[in-house]
């Protein structure tokens, strides 16, 4: 830890936060084109503060859609690693405004809460790091390692030109460990080693019965019901033990061992049915709930449809039924295989008198899981210990950031994962929030690691 | 058959049919409150036809909704029967109306059918038994026998006014038996007896998981998806068999008998793949698919819901799951008991995890059934067979008609189904159409049924 780097960003304080809230105040919406040009002001305020903060080369990379941040500063020593910085600038739509206290591009800070879209998901913790590299380069004028920053704008749509630009520009990107902070703590100022994460795959598929909707009275014990050919064929997926029954599925998943057991078990248990205020829980026999979010696979019913949906009674035989269905996949598992798995299971259980249109979903992860002792982890949590004063839990997460995966598949280097979040901070909802102790200890924590990371 | 009325039958067939296309001008759509006064239109035009053609007392009966049209002719003799003729004058909406190939109140001919919305369904029908009592009246100033006549105009709407009326004024609607021509044959110029309909019951489930809907990779493994559990739920209920597997639901049937299965054979069979487009027929173990839809019970799924329903993926546990239910009912079961034994199957198979909200449909029917050898029947069947020149044959059908559960149940008289539509006449749909020979032919079955039941 560099004293004289935290004495700056304590005297910097205030400064920083109105930075942040200037940030903040730009609706770069990038999934509405309504906001094309607060995406574009965006990203030249990330651009513009790094100029200022001292990279010499920043650049707005133009892509297909939102453009870019990329700058650069590699003149550490020789042998001093060089870290990829990956953050998105763009945040979610505000809707709906109503449910809002204080307007969602007007921020506020309210019992010690930054309340602003985009406070925590990502401008927040982006922000947090630009400040620190910032901190270091107008008091040493250096950095204590080579460092390559990546702000995209397409994170809340899809990074489609993101992984196209990083398949492309292999050399730009290249480092030898990537950073990112887009996640969160399991629990308020409790330091969270976030180590792996879920993969993804999907499918909607379509159960087709006669051409139109039929009367069921003349038709009915004729002609097979199309919603019921589904419930025989989604039921026949999973059993109620909450384990998937499509052959194959877990003949790739490595086991979860004893020692991440042990590890899963120390952090933090969130009482599910209280959170979601379902009526209790239920997991796959032989695992906890947190075992089995964090580390077994999934299937889900993401969607489902047919027949008549207003009020009262349309007594038809519907034409069709659709449902849309995505899997959480582990180590080991191979998208693709299980996306084929699915495929075969719905085509072997379909009933006669139906037939089924099949499509896949194009988007696709594996799971991405680092080592915890790697000593990319360990400074990690020791930086979260010294500044938030308490012991660091390992977990892996049951989502999927698609990003993740691919600079482990596509550059093959570890991507530490520091996330500042707090399980309040109401992601993707009215009210997102930020703790503004949080962006202060986070600077800290970060400033710290990349002291330890250099060593 | 009366010679004298078939000849003025004749005669005036022109004019009935000139008259006919000035009641299907009328739009007396009874679910649109837009069409009020044309509703109330085509109540004023049947009562005036009714007064002109002789009836001394004719009334338009208000009611909560939509007016009913009362008349009665009493002065047959002594030992005559008296028979309730039922029909309404109300129509479905017509909508889409850019798929009607002319306008569905301007009625035109084409290539010897009828183009009308209510052609078939049910003016075009109830016209029938309005002329042919005119052609008695004025030729022979008596009807053969005692007529009491109710036409309303709530039919496509549930009827729910003619039900309380039916039940307040039992001296005014009591009959010996009853005479309805609101259904058709099962195939162009086939006599057909319909001496059965099926009752109905239905209700409407949620399961209710989460408060909202949850991050399908924070939550899958520990909160149970109320999609899922509706699948299992649903798959429980009917195998692939088409036999319903809810505890009791056949309990209470009536067994086909082997005479009635004869019946039922000699009936045409419809080609339900080819006309449905569907891949195939699936019918109950044991039974033909005729069997099935005639006679034995049926469990249908007509809606269902759950989570995303957008393009594309929306990885989420959906909140709740709700299906739509209707079982179609044969003689003996109860609607009530099956409405129970229905929720009481639901409520035993939930999953953990779950609970379900259950709404009853409130419209429900028991199943009707009137002996096929019973003289009025045979007599309906002779008074075809002598207009068509065709053997009749003898059906149940699949459908439910309140109405004549309702003279069943409060009046305990049997219902005469005297149908002369045809199965292309697109009923509720675009185009809807009856043939001119068949509303020809009508009318004299019609005054030749008259004539054989006053003997």
């Amino acid at each position: 830890m560099d004293e004289q780097v935290i004495k700056y960003l304590n005297e910097h304080q205030q400064e920083n936060l109105d930075q942040l809230l200037k940030f903040l105040k730009i609706p770069s919406v990038s999934t509405d084109s309504t906001y094309k040009k607060d995406v574009k002001d965006a990203a030249t305020f990330v651009a513009g503060y790094l100029k200022e903060a001292g990279f010499n080369q920043v650049e707005i990379q133009e892509t297909k859609g939102h453009p870019l941040v990329y700058a650069e500063w590699l003149e550490a020593s020789d042998n001093a690693p060089t870290v990829l910085f990956y953050g998105h600038y763009d945040v979610q739509p505000a809707e709906p405004l109503h449910e809002w206290k204080s307007e969602p591009f007007s921020p506020e800070i309210r019992d010690g809460r930054i309340y602003a879209r985009g406070a925590s998901d990502d401008k927040g913790q982006v922000f947090m790091h630009l400040a620190v590299f910032k901190a270091y380069l107008q008091t040493k004028e250096r950095l204590p390692i080579n460092v390559k920053i990546c702000i995209e704008g397409e994170e809340e749509i899809g990074s489609a030109n993101l992984y196209e630009r990083l398949n492309e520009k292999k050399d730009q990107f290249q480092a030898d460990f990537a950073v990112i902070s887009d996640s969160g703590m399991v629990d308020n100022d409790q330091p969270t080693i976030l180590y792996g994460l879920k993969g993804f795959t999907g499918l909607e598929f379509t159960i087709k019965g006669p051409d139109s909707d039929l009367h069921s009275g003349m038709y009915g014990g004729a002609i097979r019901n199309p919603a019921m050919a589904m419930a025989h064929v989604l039921a026949s997926m999973k059993n109620l033990e909450e384990v998937v029954l499509v052959n194959g599925f877990y003949d790739q998943v490595e086991e979860l061992t004893e020692e991440e057991r042990e590890l899963m078990a120390q952090a933090p248990s969130e009482d599910y049915a209280t959170t979601t205020g379902a009526s209790g829980t239920v997991s796959e026999k032989g695992f906890t709930a947190k075992e089995h979010t964090m580390a077994r696979p999934t299937l889900e019913i993401n969607g489902l449809y047919s027949g008549y949906q207003g009020e009262g009674t349309k007594t038809i035989i519907p034409a069709t039924a659709t449902a849309k269905l995505t899997c959480r996949l582990v180590p080991g598992q191979e998208p693709q295989e299980i996306q084929d798995l699915l495929i075969k299971h719905i085509e072997n259980h379909l009933p006669e008198g139906v037939t089924a249109e099949i499509k896949k979903e194009p988007l696709s992860a594996k799971a991405y899981r680092v080592d915890p002792n790697h000593p990319l982890m360990k400074k990690a949590a020791e930086s979260f210990e010294e500044t938030f004063g308490k012991e660091a839990v390992y977990v892996r997460m049951g989502g999927s950031i698609p990003v993740v995966e691919w600079l482990d598949s596509i550059y093959h280097i570890p991507v530490v994962l520091l996330g500042f979040g707090t399980p309040e901070d109401r992601l993707h909802s009215p009210n997102e929030s930020f703790p503004v102790d949080h962006f202060e200890k986070g600077m800290q924590t970060i400033a710290t690691y990349w002291g330890k990371v250099s060593q």
